[in-house]
């Protein structure tokens, strides 16, 4: 049985690792990817049948980069997975916390933990490029003094120890991520619709693309509005909505904005998976 | 004459810095914080007169952190400013581009300056703390063979070189700084609220809140929606729109969304800065 091949960004053990192997189990092989660009890449030089992508965080915001390689490669979005963010301390075998002098970590991931540092005032938070990358580098160089922020399974992939759990101030920390094919392929059970569009920036445009929902009593699970750069006084909108582009309410309502519009696409469709609270 | 006192996140000659001086002037004094919410704490215990945050990038979009912070504290937003990010390589006097092994910034820097790495294959990026910083920290130790990318002005604050100018990949690089005081106070130009709202997530309730501004001519700038953490199915709305609360229409819509929302709050109304295309 060939074994599924998926592209991710970062290094073994990351969130988005952690991501791919919830969607698309424990056997999948992953490819690791520099950025979000070679992600994208390896996708359409097929060598991967999908990849895994971070579009979301709850406490950082929309990653718009994704946003913008989804639309630029025209590839469709067939499943989505709320990550809860749970940062790990993590040190190779053997060192214990009282033998800890630095912490490396992604600054972003750091600054999510100022709790801990401020009530370990003798452990000195260091920048890394990334979460897992930082326990894989402490690793490789033995280090006894110093350990990673990083999730659960960078120990598991570098065979670390985690020293202490859960150290995130916000356990409301979730990452959504998305599983994008080249090819469309939507779900049996799919029942939400991902779209970007764009309007001239006049007084009520927004409000008339939202009434084509809103007649249809169709619900939004999302909205964001971003300038279009180059296009002056014109914006591009995502929104989600609960259903499908191909049956009725969804379908009357697409066809209702493309008269509204002047730029519409469909990113994908699938099943909704809600963020817990 | 008393010189004003401002707090920012970040080191001396960080963009925050640079967007503080653009909106207050070179005179203005600066308090160096090491995180947001010492920046707000800065602010709630009087030790500043005003504080300077960035609230949204075109690339990165939105910091909710300060979002968060601006309610949490109930302060006021004065003024906003579009900062045009542009990285600088940036190196301590006398060390050439050809000496050059390493480069430092912060992740997302390092990331933005893709096809500079690109075409410098010899160079390896490192990551750290902050922008400002990493060239402060070579400076401090003297460093012939790295320099770090920033904005121009830690160049002026250590006394160090610019190396290569306009290393950014993407030249639609702005970010969003808002001047935020503890008091209410108005300009008397200012044409432009920011309002955060909420809502139960039925069909249609988005719908109706922008109702208040459609059926008003007013313009909107901005809208994004989040989910609000501990409370399943209600969102957070964040809107920008062309108007003040103060006077018609502005007062009418939002007297009208009152009535429609669990939760309205004005964040603050101050002069439009668009976004220069």
């Amino acid at each position: 049985m060939k074994r599924l091949c998926v592209a991710i960004q970062g290094e073994r053990g990351s969130f988005s690792e952690e991501a791919a192997r919830k969607m698309l189990g424990q056997r999948a092989e992953t490819m690791h990817c520099p950025s979000f660009p070679a992600v994208f890449e390896a996708l359409r030089r097929k060598k991967v049948e999908c990849a895994v992508v971070p579009i979301e965080n709850t406490l950082a915001g929309p990653v718009y980069e994704n946003y913008d390689l989804l639309l630029e490669h025209g590839f469709w979005v067939e499943a989505e997975f709320n990550l809860r963010i749970e940062h790990m301390l993590i040190a190779p075998r053997g060192v214990k916390l009282k033998d800890l002098r630095e912490v490396y970590s992604h600054p972003v991931a750091l600054a999510q933990c100022r709790k801990f540092f401020a009530r370990h005032k003798s452990l000195r938070p260091v920048a890394a490029y990334d979460t897992a990358g930082s326990v894989k580098n402490l690793v490789e160089q033995s280090r006894r003094d110093a350990a990673g922020i990083a999730g659960r399974a960078a120990a598991a992939a570098y065979g670390a120890r985690i020293l202490a759990r859960n150290m995130e101030d916000d356990r409301g920390n979730f990452t959504r991520f998305l599983l994008v094919r080249s090819a469309q392929r939507t779900r049996p059970n799919a029942n939400k619709t991902s779209i970007v569009f764009a309007t001239h920036n006049i007084p009520g445009s927004l409000f008339r693309c939202l009434a084509v929902f809103a007649l249809r009593d169709v619900s939004l699970t999302k909205i964001e509005s971003r300038p279009w750069r180059g296009r002056p006084w014109e914006y591009r909108f995502y929104v989600d909505f609960l259903g499908r582009p191909d049956t009725t309410p969804g379908q009357q309502a697409l066809g209702h904005l493309s008269e509204l519009t002047s730029f519409l696409r469909v990113l994908g469709c699938y099943p909704n998976s809600r963020l817990q609270p």
